[in-house]
């Protein structure tokens, strides 16, 4: 296969909160990476989120956002040829290498939090851009029965979702709550955690998410623009409150009532990531200590995570509802992202 | 055994916060109860809100409190005589009964958050009185090797310090750390963290504090008020962060701080209730997540956990550090654990 | 309600493998205990093998096996008419009482170990009679959607296929096999498995075991009176091996091949239990230790268990297949389920 | 520094159980490689196995077995620079390679059972040679305080003890009991057991090993000599059973008893390893499920335990007990300990 020597690249400008498709070169192969088309990628809060420097954070991507890619193999480096070869079907994460060597990387739990991690779109160029080279030994695997389109979002919107139904400990037949369940992870956490055997209450406002949630799998639904007292409401499904709560939106308010409906021994799992530090998840020890609660947080998921994530979907059984667009359409998406009028996760389709 | 009619008890006088040694009635068994004559008792924080009103609570305990008793059984009634006689060695709880029924009775982690349970000075009459009735299905036995005043402070303060320790999930050569390990809680803390494998930092202040705290095992101790950045200081001790913090302080501060000493997948454990709502156990999502940290709250422990929190007493691996006094020095001891001052745990003599 | 004095019960006599339905006392109340009327009642292994002396255990249950027993309430103890009242519906289990005390009942996973416990049908008389007593603190609820007929079957048949399920540690997402997957056991270890997100692999002989097993949504089926090597085709299957296997099974056979069946890390559930003592469940360590393999037992289930498995039935996802009869068809029945003969579970009909 | 071209090595004769110090080459670098100068190296009962041709398997180690190696990094690969450098201390183990990217390595607890593994003495060349080079990303880092002659036998014997300690699932205060308990892995399995807060029952033979063990810190040691009923004074000194066992002597007897020695929810942890394949570690189900037991196989341990278990030694916790000799003394030591006529651990001293 000939690589062309240029490519289109949606590429932040300046401190402005926009991307501009431009012509930019191809990357080359460094040791240890692939060269992989990108065919899709999804657009995460993240991805808004820096395009808007809402963490201002130093990044070193060349404005290049993106870490939900999925697509080919078309380059392979000498040292990892065993691993990979052109025509492979790959997808992009957020994390694109750990260093397989410290503690966090070795004890099993924690390679996330490897000190050395590399992050697409933040420390290296990410997947808004036709071609993008990543590190061969942490890359993924797209499984037979899940499009590009659908794995893209998998990469880390999938992953988030079922990582976090996994972290909540309910178990089959315990009910979980989902606010912001018609959005982008929401619409995911519903299908993995039916699937893991929990039933499920979805929050979220209006008759168009409460049609998409019970199609999805949950058992009720609750229109927060016209229910008056939510932990009532949750108390008289579950008794008792509920098992778990998967906390994706990024609200004070959100994080102030999770606790609030939960029964003794149950979790909040925190996913959403405010950029107002004042905003804390955590419960006053009162109730916290009462009720034995536990407050734990995620992020994305591991390798193994991942492919397991996959699996859902290549078996049917958790499919992103997606809305479309290109790399021209990205600012447009972006700006609906912000304004939460995204139904289910934007993806773009990149490479021709 | 001629049991007499009255007795000396420390009762609530109104809403002052003073109880006054009175006369009473010694009480009537009940079925399935047991009278104990009670040799000491603990005092426990929860002892002073009690008698502060810090709370705003309603109590059914005829402004009897205590809930950290030891003494001898000396009366049984007729249905539970297959579990005690007189003269066994007895320890009176915080939770003196629970449903053994409901869901938190039988799923083998919340007995404690039964909703029916009845609990020693607050819903009925509690141990600061020479004798007491108490439920012989939940009342705990004390072992051989343990004395009395060791035993009273061990059926709340530290079985809750063990428990505290076991819901850290830190493992043997971990680090845990221990804000106010010089306290009541906290002396206990260091003991059973230590005899659990866990290398134990202590913060607390003054010369006086630091020699208790490392004789008792700690492997460093933090002056908090000559340390400027603790979370610093605990870095450089542990390089990447503790394993585990037990906050047995009720502060705002203390809770603000905790999340920062942990290193990715680290737990901060809340014992310490502050009356003020307003403060919260736990983290801004930003660190919660990308730390993969766990907030959990813990209160006293079961029937099993007493067991086990005083075998290790009776193997001489944990032993409170006392402060002694009688009935009619509760005021002055209440006053002086309101303003820190008491070192260890505080215990009343109280049957003659 | 009036209730009769005399009742019609199937009572072994003596030595030899047979009941005789005879008229005997309804038995009288004693303290804590609720008086049954049993509608139906659900034939274990267990009867079958405590009628035909196979454990040459001492009982003391007066000839009258059944442990599977559900009715409803027709008398209560004084002492415990806070718990029950007459017409509540009831479902009677092999444990029938625990002492709820002792260190087995508390540590939150044992309280099937009690070495005080009373079992149905074998030291206290069982479910083959109209009316039986038994411990109204541990006697279970029948939810509403759950017939009588599909309780008795859930008390001992379900718990236990519910909870090998939990203790084979597999995963949402996960193999789990199950041999003898058209019997008693394995019907239920399907369904249960199925609903808690478990891929099934079932394994049995013949056309219909093999619809019925496929029905009850196993994904593959594999006919062990037409399949050569049963290891080499769940490698095929499964490319490493399953995640888990419960062995309901009480054979030599049965268990010598688990182990065979598994991944590294995965895990054999023993269910059945042979009478013939050197049968044993386990593997060479060569293998054990190689694949870091898990053999664990377990029987029925706990009071909170027996709950759960009820609940899934109750919404529908779990569903005994009965052979239906009456006390005078008990000995036939023994006799087929003893041949192997029986689909699903058998149940007998009890009082008018 | 200039390296030699040749060497000494023990390498074995043929079919002859003997290994004879020959001149060989050093190796060379390959690439993620590093060259080690093995200063000391433990010797295993899998040497011995292997010497001796118990396990039939077909090795392609040039005959040079050994992988409890220690001592100093004399050469790095160009492509990993960045991991080591000369002079650094260095431990090579039995698993000196895995893959990094199958289900195994990346599921966070089975990366030792990588189907791609190296293994040092097996399929490559072990450590009872001057220089041996193994794979940069899997080598150990030996960190102060634990010297070559002790970190050597960590690297499998002490690992194993420990993680068996683990997985046994015995938490402190709870009862553990280690038949063997003055050999190899014995009397290290005593030491971290203690470090770990667990009481420790110590079996083996003769008042040498009697002191041995209860100076290392067993509380109980039971002669096996002069015993006659072992499991019956476990519960003498248990009163229901102890909570764990682990098993590392690889005698029929030993796995037979295991299981009789457990209290209910009792685990036995498999680690030795006989070489005749009709020993099986379990139980009979009736045994198993009636006390819901737990048997499970373990081997050596993963890079982040083998870090965990030097750091114990670092902190004077963990002190292996050393029998001296030089590679000439290999088979004779090997010979002693076929015999079991090894105190504590035999190592060897290699390079100058």
């Amino acid at each position: 296969m000939t690589l062309p020597k240029h490519q289109q690249a949606a590429v932040k400008q300046g401190q402005e909160p926009k991307c501009e498709v431009t012509t930019i070169d191809v990357p080359q192969l460094g040791p240890g990476q692939i060269l992989c088309k990108i065919n899709y990628s999804g657009i995460c809060g993240t991805d808004k989120a820096f395009i808007f420097n809402e963490f201002k954070m130093k990044e070193t991507a060349k404005g290049i956002s993106g870490h939900e890619g999925a697509g080919t193999v078309v380059g392979v480096a000498e040292d990892v040829k065993d691993l990979w070869k052109e025509g492979d079907r790959v997808g992009v994460k957020w994390v694109t290498s750990i260093c397989q060597r410290c503690e966090f990387c070795t004890n099993g739990q924690d390679e996330l939090h490897c000190p050395k991690q590399r992050n697409s779109g933040n420390s290296v160029p990410g997947t808004f851009q036709e071609y993008c080279v990543t590190d061969a030994r942490y890359a993924t695997r797209i499984p037979n029965g899940v499009k590009d389109e659908e794995a893209g979002p998998i990469m880390c919107g999938g992953v988030t979702a079922y990582v976090a139904c996994k972290r909540s400990q309910v178990r089959p037949g315990q009910w979980i709550v989902v606010p912001g369940a018609g959005g982008g992870l929401g619409h995911l956490a519903i299908q993995y955690a039916k699937t893991m055997g929990m039933r499920v209450i979805a929050i979220d406002g209006g008759a168009e998410k409460q049609k998409l949630c019970l199609e999805l799998g949950a058992e009720h639904f609750i229109d927060f623009t016209t229910t008056k007292d939510i932990p009532a409401e949750i108390m008289h499904i579950t008794t008792y409150g509920a098992h778990g709560v998967v906390v994706t939106a990024a609200s004070r308010e959100g994080y102030a009532t999770a606790p609030m409906l939960l029964r003794p021994g149950g979790t909040v799992v925190a996913v959403g990531i405010p950029t107002d530090m004042t905003i804390v998840a955590g419960a006053p020890p009162a109730l916290l200590c009462m009720k034995r609660l536990n407050i734990v947080g995620t992020v994305t998921g591991t390798l193994k995570d991942v492919d397991e994530a996959l699996d859902f979907t290549a078996r049917g059984l958790v499919r992103p509802v997606l809305t479309h667009g290109t790399l021209h359409d990205l600012n447009e998406l972006i700006a609906k992202l912000k304004d939460g009028k995204i139904a289910g996760r934007a993806v773009v389709k990149i490479a021709a």
